[in-house]
């Protein structure tokens, strides 16, 4: 897995329907929707042709991480994730480079993959997740 | 040109500098800066191994789009640009799909590439900046 390539945007919307004819006309794809629980969202792939997907985030309730980012900032853009080799490995290099992480250890995400966020604060400003993808 | 293939995402910075710390840290890799005096922006590429690039954008002044940018939204991720093929037929296809274009022919942008934004209110909260890439 080589360094620097992003795996998907994030993107947080009240309607997946609505925001997937956004992305169709654009171009994009879509995929079947998964549900992450623990996140409490709903979320639907809009596949690209190169290697980076738009990912739609629909929230399941109001006080879940993009129903607060919603409310907060509005629909769009919420987070760019990067692919990684061995995460806990980058997690513990990246916190050696000064980065404040919000998740030490790294969490189930979507697709099952193992990921983890790094915090806007250390990032300028952008919400980075870490997906980890050996392949 | 296929369709559905994301070029760069747009990074709104008050430091190059700081910014590109960031981003190398994370694997991408810079280029030499480049100043689109029109937009009045000061942009460095940070190339991905990917076909999708970090754009990181310094404004000259306050008053300057990136600059409003920063003022009402704060640092962060400003905009997703996707490769099209001839731009100008797109601008209109994408008008009779409903959606309203900052731009309606295309204009200069970063390495005289013409692009046009399609307004973030037809676009579920995102500017997308459309590039022409014919290859």
């Amino acid at each position: 897995m080589k360094s620097g390539s992003i795996n998907h945007i994030g993107i947080a919307t009240l309607s997946l329907d609505e925001a997937e004819q956004i992305w169709s006309t654009l171009g994009f794809t879509p995929t079947n929707d998964q549900i992450v629980e623990d996140q409490g969202v709903k979320i639907r792939y809009m596949k690209g042709s190169g290697n980076t997907n738009i990912e739609l985030l629909e929230p399941i309730s109001d006080d879940s991480p993009i129903g607060k980012f919603i409310k907060n900032r509005g629909v769009g853009i919420q987070q760019i994730a990067i692919n990684v080799g061995d995460i806990n490995s980058k997690i513990v290099e990246l916190k050696n480079h000064g980065f404040k992480m919000i998740n030490d250890k790294a969490i189930t995400g979507s697709e099952g993959k193992m990921v983890a966020f790094i915090h806007p604060s250390s990032c300028g400003g952008v919400l980075v997740e870490l997906v980890e993808n050996n392949t």
